[in-house]
């Protein structure tokens, strides 16, 4: 299929980017372009020489042109896919979101979703999402949106409030790990080797990163009894896969453990990594101090290192750009590309999305932005009815839908005495009301001014 | 795979229990034990007989048994699945259903689902599934239950109000025979040809035999213009494609001219037979008399040519069991087996059914049974998202869903007060008090004693 | 307490707005001002001119002042209640709606609420209301708005959907008339004289005119079973009080058979006028043609009667203004006043009032306009939970909900086609499609040109 | 009205039923017989001779006769009303309840709502109100039932779970001592004396000891900026009144410390005592240890305190029952005799109650006990909708009406792993997974064996 329009939203931090362009080069059904747009433009400019140098090689399946937008409005002018990344803020903002709490005895492993980096770094988000949002109302009504931006359920939510009509999905491959874990479950407990993580079937439901599967199955096999096998042989000194991942997830390890206890406790598979799990639990469970974090075997990512990584994409970028370095295609493993394809009519796909709550798991709030598989076929996403969770996982769920609403709502009436009542809600933040107002002052970087 | 059990309850009317030998002797991946039981015993060990004959044949590539029960509970003992397929009452029974009306001047073109007939044979039909769903609860809890038996949405009600925790899923094929429509149009309007109805997309809604599409495609093509288009063309004389059916719906032709009207009228298609259709709408719009059923060509199916159709099946069953008549295999276009395969882990299946309303249409009474979309996979079927209909079409099918609920209930308690009240709530009962009430007493074979 | 501002929308019928003057007379509690502003200017000075008057008169306790506002912004501005009740259109396009109808069949008793007189009054009324609502938001945000135009749900509906925030009520006294019945059976039945209509207790639920009665009581005497003697008693050949009304409810008396026939069929008090409940029937059950409206005992006002008073209420409004006749302060038995006073923290108040539906029904539709008890305290009216409603009643009151949604989306979005279908799903239509066109056609004044 | 039958569940630790029969004597309206029944049958003799007594004294205005029931089945018998004030288990088991906690430092001030306690508590009382609800169910199915003992929520969800079709109500007095706290604030900052609590207004809603007020108001006084200021002046150093109260709320005194600062953090009124509401929130906020709770204002009750004052009452009980002190007749200020009044027909009463979720609180989920205002009169008790609270404290509401759904599930089900989990989730419940264990272990009275 020819002349599909995709309109870049982001890109200047690259990886997502170039993946995109990875995943569209090894695509044989479509081919078009691709419009970039980017509040650092050098960055869009630096990314279309990168994919339009794609166009020469002899491995690239597909014809894509690449082009940089002056303006967000051009981008999504005539756009049939309008896909979200953006970097809210600098990597310095970002320390303080992780690493100012730390002050105050918190400890974040990630710091993007929730807690009080996922609070502030949504404080600074959403009001660019109104602006993104109330853009394609007004210049790509019928696009489909992709956003792969954190913090995802305020991203998306904020997206649907403004423009309730839009066509917009949240992508996660947090769920993928999960599947893939379970592949080596069946792997060492049944013998069965080389089954990949599509082939795993799995009921998805939950909020992004802190996703659970309630049933689990390949082919005419039951992963429930598997998965147990596994954990109960691992929980207690966890299990490392050998596997190495791309840019996304590589440095990110864990051994499971946070997953196999959350297992333990439920009886319903947790399905994201451990550094997000960990971070919508009761502070003391996992994250209580250093020293509890290295019993759970996860790492506390620093964002020295993620402006260290960022420095060596960007030196890679001019490389790039100069025809120094080869571009080295290889699907990412992202299912945004699969998804535009089942969209445009070419086969359907069941896979799992954020979607607000239509009754996909009703014993959550209508209206919620929630994760659960969901039907991909031409121009429709219908989510599947996902049943209900254990009644405390539940009760965890429904403590994070109502910050989600509360920050969101926050934000759009500039009420800072909500966003920090909702801040104090959070179960990361066991603290008391005067150390919950230092912190939340030292960490606002003007939200609420 | 092998060791399958099946519990097949009912069959004495022979065409469904030859259906499903059909489709399992042509399916390669499923062995296995089907255990006959029929309140005719007799017509068991007919179809015993007739499943066993086809062991020898060299185009049958799988291996069932077939046994006969001399028990519903001997018949559920074990079973992985359980199809029921009865006739409630009989046909002479049904001839008071379809009939007696017409002498209050109601015409009913089938009879069997909603309309006085219908109500009727929900009061019949309802006692004996207690009893199955009771049994079914006791003696095979696990199991996967399909329904086939008219009035399709009150029977599926009643096995979940007296077992919530069943398995059970209701199957039809009327929407099938619109994707077939579909595949008409697309090749008369833009000369695509070969399309088989599974690969045109639908989103299915409604409530069984009053079933609408909201979406349809077929790969990238959107199916609503292409539909929009036929309809102009053939409404005001109909289309009657030149196709034969098996059996099951043959001689039960219309010229499509109650779909397209309904079409004309909502903008969405309606997914079922104009004979089903046109019992759903008030009385007055398509079956008033006579003259305005020939008008909008289709027909009233009468209860002499069941009866007559019937003699020749079962004089067709006692040759086939003779082995005088040779057993014609061919796929029915049934999905049950299908749907057996995606459930033991066999493949992932998207097709409509009829399950009680979680959440997948919000806009209808949770509870209520409702078709649409679900997607099948290993030991799970969790319905689709589907939206909602347009309000005048929402009302409609509101209104029968009450009607079923007062059916459920009054036949549950006893209460013939309610039972006559939901009656006359019927669309097709265009009477005034005392007709309906003697039309009602006419009816009425005992059900309210 | 002084200086209570009311605006008072409407009025150029006179009626109503003498009554509420007289009402405002004769409180003690309250003073303040009126601003009285109609599109019929004329109207609202000489309306000023009558109320004013009654300040020199000894039999006035209370002080009210009444000015002529020149625009709804002006009458809006510092209110403290709006009071609207307006005619939209005049008596001759009302005609129309009552009459045009009769050539195809429909009769109708009132014209005003349901039917395809109901609904073009709805067409034509909820233009004028988006407008009122809007003011309302701009200038008189934190009023309280009491709404006495009919059709009442789809007013009411246009109020809240233009502004969530409206603090909006809707009164009718219909099911007052009820209670005043069932003091009558009271004593007839049991000899318990002089009670008042406020003494007996009812549990009222349903849509306006559409309302029911579930519980009824006096003291500790249960009402259900005094008035079923009094239905048994009285439903063959009719109960008339020997009461005469005021001005707004004289000639429009009945014989209650409707109401007592409807006791009959589902065990619950339909608590409004025969007229009015006939119209929300199915047509052939009590307005099929003249002489079936004569056995029910009860007539279709015709509006040529409307027109002959409403000159005879213009003379006397002249006659008033000019001094040549003295006002006749009676208190009305509205209960607007008495609201007021509740609201402004005089007293609590429990009665029956028009409200979005916030679970106050919880079977019914959120956001319909029901009407249900109410607790009027300081600036809070919360309505009572009113449980439910037999089925085939909850079905028929459902089916006026989705006509009611319909006719508002239609007239918001200029949607001919589905304010003709919606028009079509009236149960008082029952026309085959090609008279209901001609039908709405020909009553059509312009509404989807 | 005479012949009135009041079956008394309970009343052993006898202060809830001089009580109830201090307000029976003063109350002229009702006259019958009250029959006691208690596991400890001599305590039920006791009373009955004390509650006898009454008959000959000259200020008691109305006739009761104090009857022992030999069982329950017999004490049910014909009753209109079942009163429920149970003590589950014994003080000595209430020990490990409330003090058993503090060897992991959890500390609670009352202990017998929610927390360890309130777990524990309820874990031993829903068994004795699954034996009660069925004898309601299948002994008194039409009477009215008031329950008074704690836990309050999970004791009237086991009432309705096992019996749906009951009458019952949850009372607690907690909401009055707030009323009386606002006509002391509308003393103080606006001079007005001598209002009693019932004449203030309030809107409330949330569930038992965790309640909240939205709305208050004294006559035509908005009392939310009366009690922000009387807020503002004392919260820093608390509040105590001089009152004193009865004997059932007495020493149990507090500043009102934590009720000012939830005002402060959510801008509603926290309608409960400071002991109760600290329980409600994370453990760190109010109950961090000894010297926070001094800090607070307020006291944790040792139950060797309970012990002692349990003591002294058997004591006088005994003196009463022989006659050797007079039994002092004073109003308790319970609203049981005043609801049982406005049942029985003879006046409308509007007052708060625990009832299960139809809507009235349509944010929370549906079958909660739910606290909110309801009309009460004839037979009847219909919920008043209130609305919903800020996001912060709804969240909190939702957390711990999610434990008390796992808290009855799990005692239903016997799932100590449910329990267990439901536990953990509480906000007091700070610990890690082995300490949680060892303390839910040591608490454990056999309650999961
Ligand atoms: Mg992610
Ligand atoms: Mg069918
Ligand atoms: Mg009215
Ligand atoms: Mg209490």
């Amino acid at each position: 299929m020819n002349g599909i329009n995709i309109a870049y939203i982001g890109g200047g931090s690259r990886g997502w980017a170039w993946g995109l362009m990875s995943d569209l080069a090894l695509e044989p059904a479509l081919c078009g372009t691709v419009r970039l747009y980017d509040i650092d433009m050098e960055a869009a400019r630096e990314n279309a020489i990168i994919g339009n140098r794609l166009a020469e090689r002899e491995d690239v399946v597909s014809s894509w042109r690449y082009e940089v937008s002056a303006s967000l409005e051009k981008a999504l002018a005539g756009a049939d896919f309008v896909v979200i990344s953006i970097l809210p803020g600098s990597l310095e903002t970002m320390a303080v979101d992780v690493h100012t709490p730390e002050r105050y005895g918190i400890f974040q492993a990630v710091g993007d979703t929730v807690g009080p980096g996922g609070a502030m770094r949504a404080f600074r988000t959403i009001p660019l999402y109104i602006e993104i949002a109330e853009a394609i109302r007004d210049h790509a009504p019928d696009a489909w949106v992709i956003n792969y931006t954190n913090p995802m359920s305020v991203c998306t939510r904020t997206l649907y409030r403004v423009f309730p009509g839009i066509k917009a999905i949240g992508n996660c491959h947090e769920v993928f790990g999960t599947q893939k874990l379970l592949a080596r479950a069946l792997e060492e407990v049944k013998g069965v080797q080389d089954v990949t993580r599509e082939e795993i079937r799995v009921n998805v439901l939950g909020i992004n990163h802190f996703t659970w599967i309630t049933r689990a199955a390949w082919r005419d096999i039951d992963l429930f009894p598997v998965y147990e096998a596994f954990v109960e042989k691992h929980h207690a000194v966890g299990y490392e896969s050998e596997q190495t991942g791309n840019w996304m997830n590589d440095f990110f390890s864990s051994a499971n453990r946070v997953k196999f206890d959350l297992f333990r406790r439920y009886g319903v598979i947790a399905a994201a990594g451990d550094r997000h799990l960990a971070e919508f639990c009761p502070n003391r469970w996992y994250l209580k101090d250093a020293e509890t974090v290295r019993a759970w075997k996860f790492s506390l990512t620093p964002v020295a290192w993620r402006l260290e990584n960022q420095k060596e994409r960007l030196e890679k970028g001019r490389r790039l750009a100069a025809g120094l370095e080869p571009f080295a295609l290889q699907e990412t493993g992202e299912e945004g590309v699969r998804q535009m394809k089942a969209l445009l009519g070419l086969g359907d796909l069941v896979t799992n999305v954020n979607l607000p709550n239509r009754g996909q798991i009703p014993s959550l709030p209508m209206g919620a932005i929630v994760e659960t598989n969901a039907l991909f076929t031409r121009d429709s996403v219908t989510p599947i009815q996902s049943g209900t969770l254990p009644l405390p996982v539940l009760s965890m769920v429904e403590r994070h839908i109502r910050n989600q609403e509360g920050i969101v709502e926050a934000t759009f009436t500039r009420d800072r005495h909500l966003a920090f009542q909702t801040f104090l809600n959070d179960p990361l933040v066991d603290l008391d009301l005067p150390e919950a107002e230092a912190c939340f002052r030292a960490m606002d970087q003007g939200y609420f001014d």
